[in-house]
């Protein structure tokens, strides 16, 4: 952190579990701090910064528009459900509060759009909560896609982000309420896995969304477990699948015409401080097709972070807003692009279970 | 072997590249060796006896005809093109020979079921060629997923292999000829995928197969890549990709309710004599969700053999055959029905892919 970067300061609107982990992140930043907390009663956002530790001037909000008032703050972080985004990410843009807006963004490509509109009218960052992507183990992952001769030219992706919920969430989680989070695990879970498709392909969205019959509605009729296809005009496919009622097992496969790209545990790493991943490149049986030449293929490369990918993903978001705040710059899209592409897809797969699993043409 | 064992003579009909691969299994177990091989041409039959360094006793015939009216072979051995299986399977078995068949085993189901009732007709063993499921790896795998602690219910398998095929096979390798081979990737390589998820699912077919649009076909029609999506009546679902177009890659994730099991090389292990799977059970973020409980999740297995996967193979079968051969015992129809399974979700994967990518229903 150079002497000019400033600290940005960072608002917590709302008390989620999710906020927790966001909260020891901007702690671990090193150009952010915490400087307020917000829920509907003040009781419940005091309690949160006791229970997390927050630092002891941390302004304790006992309403969200109290918190989007207060002058002192830079970033609003919003854990909310999905379904009230809309209003308050909005808001807080208007507030001039740069955004931080946990996944999925919005219920619609049509929300979001909304949203990013206030934030560029107001000339304020926006960022979703995708943790992954900052890790810097994904930047070499990167470079691996990028090289023609180890990795070659990108065919097919396949992805799948799984886990078992226990019945408690299945019944009370906003993540299966209809009026909160309405895409259920496609929203959730499913949006790692289109947002690593996407990565892999280098942000180039596909022409067509075919969502798979591995389709399980709740009773109230939220997305339990899905999947779909993807493709691109120029021939590349990708495959995904989510659910909330299988164990949890996640997995990357991205697979050129000279190499292969894998990991198991890409959206959070098994452990903090060190992540791997496997790649193989010019993979061949032997002359007798017995086995592999030579030998196994894979080879593992670790890469080590100073801070855990959600406090990097705080740095790079308080850097760009540090960027905005001393030299006037303007906002960076790139972040609000990637979103938005993310949220067509699941807008696409989510058409395409509505439509009876018919493919949807995925426009801009 | 015991000593009333009888050693299983076999002819191999035929001098395909993975005609190599079989001799020397069939040298390799304890209870078969080779008494002939066949070719078109004499000549040819010989030559391959020689670069194979088959025993010198063996049998050499100019023609499929003359192999199959040798009185001293028990089995043959039939690597043919695909289109010819239906012929030569047929009357091998009508000429009481035990049918040892290389996959795809027909170019339809009901080709298939011509060969199999010809078998049945003749009292002759069944068995395609399929080596990994004779790997005592494979029987490991199988407690693990009949754990009802360990792994739990199955609900989801993901499959996929593909290789980059160099532009020779691709213009004349009989895997690419409509009249040689019609299945092309589907069913060279689409063929491990759905084998092995039909392994996973306890050979219980599913109900409905609808083909991805991840579909690429020759100038000639043949399929070099494609993929499907299966779904079992009971809402358990499995996907596979096969191509002939990407870089050799091949993964198999089967996942329960409480655990996951994971392998890459499934289909051929990485070393001869000793091969691995991955397990994980109740796998879990941590409290603060940073990172996995109790740290990387993985369990290796690994599962040694005495001979290669392919031997193992010729021993099963010799030992079928041993026990009509020396007891008057009646073909074990258990491979037939695993062979048919499988040629039956390929044909529904096919009639899909013709459809236009509709669901198709699958029958018995």
């Amino acid at each position: 952190m150079s002497p000019s970067e400033p600290t940005i300061r960072f608002g917590i609107m709302g008390c989620a579990d999710i906020a927790r982990k966001v909260s020891r992140a901007i702690n671990l930043a090193p150009n952010a701090r915490i400087a307020a907390v917000a829920s509907r009663s003040l009781e419940k956002a005091a309690a949160f910064a006791r229970a997390n530790n927050l630092p002891p001037d941390t302004k304790i909000h006992g309403s969200y528009e109290s918190l989007l008032d207060d002058p002192d703050i830079d970033v609003v972080y919003l854990p909310l459900p999905t379904t009230l985004h809309l209003k308050w990410a909005t808001l807080a843009a208007q507030k001039k509060k740069h955004v931080l807006l946990e996944k999925p963004v919005a219920v619609t490509v049509a929300e979001l759009d909304q949203i990013l509109a206030a934030c560029v009218a107001n000339g304020v960052q926006f960022m979703d909560g995708t943790m992954w992507v900052h890790h810097p183990r994904t930047a070499k992952m990167r470079e691996f896609l990028d090289d023609k001769h180890r990795f070659g030219e990108l065919r097919t992706i396949h992805s799948c982000f799984t886990f078992a919920a226990p019945d408690s969430f299945l019944k009370d989680n906003i993540r299966v309420k209809p009026d909160l989070d309405s895409l259920g695990a496609l929203g959730d879970a499913g949006w790692y896995g289109v947002r690593a498709i996407l990565w892999a392909a280098g942000y180039h969205l596909p022409k067509t969304a075919v969502a798979t019959r591995a389709l399980v509605l709740s009773e109230q009729g939220v997305i339990l477990a899905c999947g779909a296809s993807l493709h691109w005009e120029d021939g590349k496919s990708a495959t995904f699948h989510c659910s909330f009622l299988t164990h949890m097992t996640m997995f990357l496969t991205a697979i050129g015409t000279q190499g292969t790209l894998q990991l198991n545990d890409f959206i959070i790493p098994f452990e903090e401080h060190e992540a791997s991943f496997s790649t193989a490149s010019q993979a061949r049986f032997n002359d007798q097709v017995t086995g592999w030449e030579p030998g196994p293929v894979t080879e593992v490369h670790v890469v080590s972070t100073d801070i855990p990918q959600e406090a990097c993903l705080i740095r790079e978001l308080s850097r760009l807003v540090g960027e905005i705040k001393v030299h006037g710059g303007k906002p960076d899209l790139t972040w609000a692009s990637r979103s938005r592409k993310t949220q067509r897809v699941l807008d696409a797969v989510k058409e395409s279970i509505d439509n009876g699993f018919q493919p949807v043409e995925i426009g801009n």
